[in-house]
């Protein structure tokens, strides 16, 4: 049926800056298939998250970028940033990962170069502590963490950047798959504080590319 | 009992780059007195939030500036910008009004004037359609709306700038007094959107002030 | 142990002008076997639904027309609809494929053609003006659309038509499996929307049966 | 502030078909005044809900009809309809009066008679037995019902009609405001039900008017 | 470890008047073996429930006699008993057999003969009218349903008997793995119904037990 | 509007066995007073249920003995029972006294005498322990907690009666107005536990009215 | 009717060393003045807590020792205690005042003395950890938190004491009255961190008294 | 990446007082292995907790004294605490023995002692009746219970002890996974109880090395 294929949206794309990306969740390779071969037909790359190895290794005549722990691929020709870092990703624990590394990956496609700082949750508070001036510098950070959330809390008051908090749903019980940490987020006392869905890396990138994007022309 | 006090921390003020506010439910009015004055002997001016009308005329001492829509005063002296609006305030419909006028207060306290759009929700899509070459000059939008806070979706597919959902706890029934909008907003289509509290229209203010960089005087 | 198979409600197809369709989850083979039986002596055609592969390979005795996609068989004979289409089908993304089809399958057994539009959320705006004068002309609209449903808000402010919301699981985190997408549709700001259960593709196919005349023969 | 008003869309009005309504919740009086005046001078009629005899007496200016029992009140002239019913509205108890009538009303501000049948719950199912036959003669049937929402399914197995529920919330404990009555609504065994938003009359109404507007020309 | 065995407590037994019974999910083989080797010791035979077929083949040095349906076994000598049916089990649809299955097992094991009337919900009312008066002359009725549960509230209403209703977790979407029937049968109109967990025919025919139990010496 | 009447179902009533009772929440004083009329008019007695005082003051016509604690009415004559009591009404604590009342006038307007035992809750246990051989005896009781509902359980564990759980309200925080009493006494390790909604006193009593009535001609 | 009273379980009191305590919501003056009777019938004094200050006001026959802020009282002799402070209590923000006075007062006259903290937020981390090494003395100490609770976790970073967490209800959206600051506190990163219910600064003394060991005087 | 790895934090270790742990949950053999290098490295031993049997297999280089129940494993010297028991520990059920067993692993490797008491819940009361002078005697009882936790009441109400309540995942429909015990923990009506997160012995053995440890030198 040919309505059974992805459309990317390659105006859309152009409308609000950003290059296009699939969700690969309940999308079929044969989807996938078809929406690189679009994005190939219009000579543009092309982001694919959700990407499990086994559908990865289904796609078959474009060569892919493929990222085991980000879950991620291009496709098409790419170059990764080599500037100075503008976005800070900063996680509770290691755990975390493959958070962390969706939203490298895509801030990477974006153009944009970030530098990660993983387990430096609140029961460690020292070791937050002692990266505090590095991460005052840069004017948005990406937070990630899970179980109770409380790192989007500590880092709201330490620095002035603006914080995008990616809840993830590390943790049991209470934790609720990230719930907890996405409330814990949203009703910091920590004023000004943002959130995107739970384990969201791709979202938190996508902000950044946002706000870093309408800055520069 | 004397640590039944509000205490003032201009030092984390200082870090973080915004001016103190205090919010003012569950506080008595002696505790919010006494804020006040913490404030002005440290000379600085203080922005108080969530202060109903019956509250706000038991405050004596320091004159404020108090408004009745967003319930919100300033104490101590201020002077409105005067300088062209950076942010834009979006609206779904009229009832979000004091959650628009908390964030338009909270803007023109922190120096950042703020042009509001009110009443171009998704139902009436071709208002919004018309104001979407304005809006998209803005690098960043807060984005009011309760029900199923469908704005947020459509406005981030249509702009390039950072949208803040502020959603609000208009509607009744499964509106869950503003989860839908808030879900909406995080589970959106669109990407790189970001949401803060329920009815928290301070909250993106000062999300917005973290953006256009409170660094700067 | 014989109450243990599925009693036929033939009566009742009657009374409601609808023929019977049996949901396959929960049951066993030989349950949905004895079920077909029952049809096929009454020489009543039946349709299935929630039908997996495996299951349908089990079916002896009478043959199936399987589609994959829907998870839908129909056994006994019938003739696929060749009319002009009456109800359009919409979806936000091609992860909602399978309840389009669902919903497809469902008409089309009871004699109603339909027409698809898939892919065509609210993030991509133009795409969906852009058939918004096609889709007016349909007095009912089925709507599929999962993550935040913006699409059941945007449609309903467009045309006039009657839309069936089916809030789809396609999402994660606060997507809520569908949930989110169903609480849009029915805290729409736009008046007259009617939701169904979430991925319930069939149940929005027999409403518009019910509207479109399950009282002609 | 002179966006603080409400606009009335009277573009939308006519793509969709229907009258302007303003729900009166969370809007001040003023607000309320403003919207009558704009309708007034566009020669329209308008639809006020959720207004409770308070806000109706502090309007001004304009003669409202007012209805106490459904919170509604119609600003400008209007003719109830006179011909026969095209709709009935089935209540489970007298509790739901109040939902019942805002439906009625909303039908009859569109020019559609409807037919009331209150008290008929399953839990009398004689009662429902009686008129099965005068109810499966609508072709639209408008179902209200709180507590667990039986009645739903009930008619869905008894009539061919298209059966819109209204899950009102009338009821305690584990009633939760309606959200049972809801499920009920949406789980339900009969197919092809349809639901709205809690105690949500208007829209009930709304929907009918798009199904029986749809048809007539 | 030797507390790590099931301690029967047979005392217990005597004086709530009930055989032993174990859950036999999360607990191990091993562990369940003890409990029979216990039961055994003491010349007592025992029910055990939620037994899958797996653990049920791992069961050694007593004969056991088990159901595929119902997930039960008994271990030790029982006679099913003979006398009239004093209970009946009503239930909404073929998938709501184990549950069924469940209570009869549990009910015979208790020495009570138990009548199953399958496949009779609401969507087919006729047929659950034909069997009324039949249904009627049983002072306790189990009924079993998912989805929305309306069966309850019809049977309530329809006859004077006590109906514990077991809401199962058929269904899918807001029928919440059996939460929404649970409610219906908490929040229904009819007066005087009670309920057990969901899926649990074990608690509703041990209910039954201590209604009939109550009354013979 | 003549619809908006209460009808009473005197029918229903014979069918099952139980005196008409009329749940006032939600009604109107006049409603009330129809509701009344209907049933003087028809020489039969009536309930009043949720009757606060103020509602209670404003009927007319018909003497009403009204019970504060219970917010119950019986209209026309009844004579309290005098028999030896047949049902046992136990609670956790005072504050569920109106829900104990409410089951026992309920129960004497059936014609049963019931025995109530005050704040018996598990915290001191040995209170409960000391009445046990008394409770053994009653083959029905009704056992009303808040909180954590943990009366249920070891009730369950103690006599061989038949235990109706009324969760109250009684409690805050996580007590969720009830909920977590509800699910305590349906998830309780004490088997054959039966449950009715939160505050449910009529409930519980017009269900130990089917166990025990359905006996007695 | 005399069941209708508190029965002050004194026997418990000695069982589990701790004076009676009587929580008055949801009681009437009278029930509250018969519990202080019998306290002072039995030469023990005894703690009111949730009294406001209407309640307060109609007790009469004993002094009481009311506490506004706490909206505790104290019937009977008591001896505020002198001794150096075992416990200590710290809070969030100034509007957890009520519920840290409700835990001192109740240590106070469990005969244990604690010093508060107030308003030591995370938000302003600096203070916290100018206070660290104080804290760290305390074997026991009693945190109090709403909003998202982040305390609760650097706190438990930090001091190698029992942390009894308080979740607060301060805070609005999705703080949900405690229910984010709760699960916070459970799913918290750092080890060995302990809850009680939502604003239950008594219940947090009681388990600091279990500790200290109310016991041996 | 080098930064995949967890950093142990031995600093916070020291501060705090209790011996690193990782839970093995999400992350990977390799990142487990390094960590344990790590603590070699540092001469410390190191408990891995929910420490699956694949994965404890794939871990090289270092013994691990792994328990399959408990799903724990120690890497490095240790020895078993040979004094006698200074804590409780007291479960509802078999099904309850994992968690027993994580929290008398994380005591063990703490230092300290435990006893367990299984299968002690409430609906066999005797038998916890039996074992209360002995219960009594332990100044921490940590309880484990899943269904309706009705066991931490009765407990709380039978000794003076601190009683760390764990809620376990044990039980199904409203049980949800230990949703309800861990609510009938903290609602509870016995004073002075505390929780930890749903099956987190580990978290409840930590809470009495705090007490315990804070006590001895």
């Amino acid at each position: 049926m040919a309505d059974n294929d992805v459309i990317l949206d390659l105006e859309r794309d152009a409308r609000i800056g950003m290059p296009e990306a699939v969700l690969c969740t309940n999308k079929t390779p044969t989807q996938i298939n078809r929406a690189i071969k679009q994005a190939m037909a219009a000579s543009k790359s092309i982001l694919l998250t959700h990407l499990n190895a086994e559908k990865a290794a289904s796609i078959s005549g474009t060569p892919l970028d493929y990222d085991m722990i980000s879950q991620t691929a291009i496709a098409g020709p790419w170059d990764a940033p080599t500037s100075d870092p503008l976005v800070a990703i900063v996680s509770a624990g290691t755990s975390d990962m493959p958070i962390v590394a969706e939203a490298s990956r895509t801030l990477a496609f974006h153009g944009t170069q970030s530098k990660s700082f993983v387990d430096v949750g609140v029961s460690g508070l020292w070791r937050l502590l002692s990266i505090r001036d590095e991460l005052a510098k840069f004017s948005v950070i990406i937070a990630v963490a899970g179980m109770e959330g409380a790192l989007f809390s500590v880092l709201g008051g330490l620095v002035p950047s603006l914080i995008i908090a990616v809840p993830s749903s590390v943790g049991y019980g209470v934790a609720r798959n990230g719930e907890t940490a996405l409330h814990s987020a949203l009703a910091s006392c920590a004023q000004g504080l943002v959130a995107v869905n739970i384990n969201n890396g791709y979202g938190a990138a996508c902000a950044a590319t946002r706000i870093l994007g309408a800055r520069t022309p």
